[in-house]
């Protein structure tokens, strides 16, 4: 069982991902994980914040000479702007923030609630997931992620390898897969900047090299279409998880989702069983299992709740109307939304993936994976 | 902790849900869960099996004198049509369904995996959610839902109380909170079926008199945007899920999406605080947790998995191409979809109220609840 | 992940364990399930209801032909003295049961508590444990318990293979390997049943066939030594716990404690990969995971609670000193908690061993069974 | 739910324990932690580790001003001695230790192994408890372990008020209630340290000023006892585990076990509801919840494995037998036994104290618990 939990404020003395679980075994490269990190602080239309910090992961256990041991894995993310013992209380809470009801629910004030509730909790996520993914690419199994609409501008997927798509993604300044078209966009960000308003958007993770049979349809809280929505849903900003075609596929009929099955003899390789699929609109989970296809998992952000331009709100002292606390904040996010879901989509891939082959040692799990695929194709 | 498995199979004996945790104290009205029941087998569209079965409940355990005794309930659906040891194996998976993906995971058969994925094991997850949606009542917590799209007809939403649109609802055959356009989706319906092809749709549900403060924003895996997603999409079919204004809350800047805070002090009494909303975008949840605003949980049903028209497949034996098998189906589930989530949701919603206000007994959990609100508005 | 819930009162329709995560293709055998019911209400000493109900075990899901789906199972046990909406409330709780505590926690009545708090229930965790150990046998692990105390008694241990073992114990009429001191016992249990009071006793349960390396050592809700021990303490009237020398271990010197380790290159075969052990005080496990060695369990099981002579009470009512209530009851359960123990044991075990191998389908978890010796020989 | 994790090896940067769940509005006095961790380094017959650490405890997140947010909790522990990089592979695996079981378990070493194995990793688990405790205090419930037994010779317990018992047990090198005795005991460890053998022992934890009603008798997972028994079988060395008789409950009759209920109206007073008990031979706990008398819990912790006068083993790499490896290690660590369990106990109590009393806030906390307890009283 691969498992996460998280702690940290946002100006806390650090970000914290613990991670149990985790087979031994695996040469970890600290510096593929710091480059997630740095993805995430990155992105058009980011505040002041992200460029105090450059974000660095550092292991306080769990390794031994750069290999997992086996025993649990404790992430560290230092905040460079720690200066949580010299912040003041806030009285204005900001609409689509815990402000509010974390405040009532804890019989507390808001800065207590704020200071966890912040997106910034998402870097020890995407530390985990960035230990996660180079699990997945012992097997051969790849993640990405990428932008497809912001605010009112679509654009889109496109086809290709996930390393020809990584590529394309990195040369765009919003990690859209369209970069002529980041003008457009930055033009945008700009504008709604100046406004005092922020923008929010829709991205896209694909999973590729799956094996088919991770999850399961036996138990409801143990389906992985399930589990990926609960971590992706519980993404700070997210309120629409999709898979595959996701509500489009509520909107057509049958005949024109469901992704007929074909047998390549030719395709028999490796950890391929030879059933093709000439269509994905499934996005690679049929009844809570992968079925070999790529993982296609969409999230929708909104706007960052933070607005230059204050919202209405009320005094929690006087109850009288005031506008809405503004801490320095950004004007989007949806780049850094990306790479958060990527790789909190990673880790509960990572997680099925032991459930499936076990979490002992890398090495038995490689000696199963290709038992499974053996026994599979003898059938 | 109030918490739930099933068990059970499309044509075995029973369909079961073991309910942990539920608090002592509750007259438990049968006949209400016997009417979810009820409603998940109707909605125009249905096939031949809903009408042999007519899903009651009864009660293994957990009552006494029909009173929650504070110990585990084990709700059984005797099913019927319990045939599965004159069942035979099926070797032409389904596109679209747990056949092929379960029956590599599991090196086995067909039909030892399409018997338990199967949607009527969500009678179980009914029986659950019927039962939970009664501890809510005392509250004052109310659930319902409905269908909004069917195939390509956008059939939307209605203001009103949640009394006047289950009173609404209830006079239309496929749930819809426009019984009125009911002739346009049922011809619909007709006609896709005589195609041998079936429909998909969205449904939506509302859980209204909620306090603020359930959830939380404080672990990932307890924030109840995340649980909730879970549950939803870990429903059969399900492939995308929004709280609030889901994938439209993307397209809108912050100021046309996040909900302002206002004051009003004649709305404080009771459960009431004071403070209102103008508008509910967020679907009544911020960071994780409620914020005394409806609960708005939308789910994308995709068409059914069976066609009566068969999908391409393969002979899992000869490995040549054939069409998928067809057992007796549905052409639409979305209305039994709407109750479906209702009552997944109203489950979620019952969990959380039971980590906030405790599970040992309503009577405390309402002297709790009396509580809460008082010091809250004492503040 | 092999997890099981139950439901069920004393009095209630039926006992029911929901079985989660079991492999696929275990062709069950009912009748040793059974096997296992009955002699949980066998032994010395029983009162009156186990000569009312012959338990038998159902399977209301999980089941095709015989042989798991790998898909939940849940298990009934039907009470035939299914008495409980005649039954009336109890104003005198016993000291020693759930009544007292379980009345105020719950701010109700005793019945409520008292049903569900019975020893009966341990008929679902048997039933559960006794379809575990169907797959431990495949793998050839073998588990059996005996009782090694009866009151003041000390009847011990005994060399011997588990089938051997099982035929002396099976001789005995209170499960211990001493059945020429049975007359000893049953003139005890005889002398104190007329005095109108009870007997407890100490039970052993071993393991044996064990592979190294179930459990873990990483994080200490996951080591099996502390799962074992709440199985054990979980079981009604269970007041002790020990894993192989137990308190004795408290007084040794460790050069009289630690079992050597030797190496034997002829003990290399099958899943014997030749670390020998002269002895076994460790109790197989160390450092929270098996080495190979015979799992050793003890279990201080208190008196029977119930006394046909009764203690010292108050009227909850009048709060005036009453004797405390009697129900039907045992002098002596120590034979029955010895088969309790043994099966959820055999449970944590099986828990163990599907953490380890993975639970998808029995014939893969034999192949990777395989796998791993040979992977562990290789070194 | 209030929940923990622990990270860290013995010679890493830190041990690390993420506490989830852990109530808003507690001042934390760190001071009070330091002082059980440096407890835990404590007790006549520690080696020279112990020496060069000082252990200190740090907050990495949860804290503002000093006082609990609501949020997670990472406390650190740093290691003075962090020079896992520097050491070498272990081929001797040291019986009674991780070594031989763990390095087959991951197909790996003995090292990666034994790091996290340690028993250092229980400086964890002390933070943990020593906040744990904190909330507790809140509530008047106090903790308290102490050595009852050393290698053969019997200490024994001490009637008195946790204050008074704390002061003595304060006073002796080996945290006994009878510093008297300490000599005879020093007397013993010193001989038995300079044969180059090692020592364990029995410890007792007892917990006044419980309410009535924590835990619950209603599902096996969620019974106090087991949740005890699990904790306190978890932590390094420990065998066997008892509930106040223990297995002496076994061996008496029960009107000799069981306490009787009495009533006194004039002790009906703030949490007291008037229910007297004139024994605790429960140890505080009947079927699973507390019942109101102190809780006691004794745990058997074997000799350290690691003898200066090694224990036979053999070579992992030539398969033949050599002595077991030594790394600097202590003769005795009972003292610090008594620590680690108390602090184990402390921390499982404060989670059924949140499950019955929610753990939202301190200040909510407090005034349910008022309020249950004017409930009980009233009935």
């Amino acid at each position: 069982m691969l498992r996460y939990w998280t702690a940290g404020e946002s100006h806390g003395p650090a970000l914290v991902a613990l991670v149990d679980g985790f087979p031994a075994g695996l040469a970890v490269d600290k510096a593929k994980i710091d480059a997630e990190l740095v993805r995430r602080q990155g992105g058009y239309g980011r505040g002041g914040r992200q460029r105090i910090e450059t974000d660095s992961v550092s292991f306080l256990s769990g390794l031994w000479h750069g290999v997992t041991l086996g025993s649990p894995l404790a992430l560290e993310v230092i905040n460079k702007d720690a200066k949580i013992e010299r912040l003041e209380e806030v009285d204005r809470p900001r609409p689509g923030h815990a402000d509010l009801p974390g405040a009532i629910k804890h019989l507390g004030g808001v800065r207590a609630v704020l200071e966890r509730a912040s997106a910034r909790e998402t870097a020890a996520r995407v530390a985990a997931g960035g230990l996660a993914r180079q699990l997945l690419a012992v097997f051969g199994i790849e993640v990405a992620g990428w932008v497809t609409e912001l605010g009112d501008v679509v654009l889109g997927d496109r086809p290709g390898t996930l390393p020809e798509l990584r590529g394309i993604r990195d040369s765009s300044a919003i990690y859209s897969l369209h970069p002529d078209r980041d003008p457009e966009v930055t033009t945008l960000i700009d504008r709604i900047g100046k406004e005092g308003d922020t923008l929010g958007g829709v991205v896209e993770v694909r999973v590729d090299g799956l094996p088919i049979g991770l999850g399961t349809h036996a138990q409801w809280d143990r389906k992985l279409d399930g589990r990926l929505a609960q971590a992706v849903m519980a993404v700070q900003a997210i309120k629409g998880v999709e898979i595959g075609l996701g509500f489009e596929a509520a909107r057509r009929r049958g005949s024109q989702v469901h992704d007929a099955i074909h047998y390549d003899a030719a395709a028999r390789d490796g950890t391929q069983l030879g059933f093709t699929r000439p269509t994905n609109n499934a996005g690679g989970l049929e009844a809570g299992m992968t079925n070999g296809q790529p993982l296609v998992v969409k999230a929708a952000m909104k706007p960052i709740s933070t607005l230059r331009k204050p919202l209405e709100s009320v005094n929690l002292r006087t109850k009288q109307p005031e506008e809405a606390a503004y801490e320095r904040s950004d004007v989007c996010a949806v780049s850094a939304a990306s790479v958060i879901i990527e790789n909190v989509v990673a880790f509960e891939v990572a997680a099925a993936l032991v459930d499936k082959f076990g979490g002992d040692s890398v090495e038995e799990m490689q000696a199963r994976w290709d038992l499974y695929h053996e026994m599979a194709r003898s059938r």
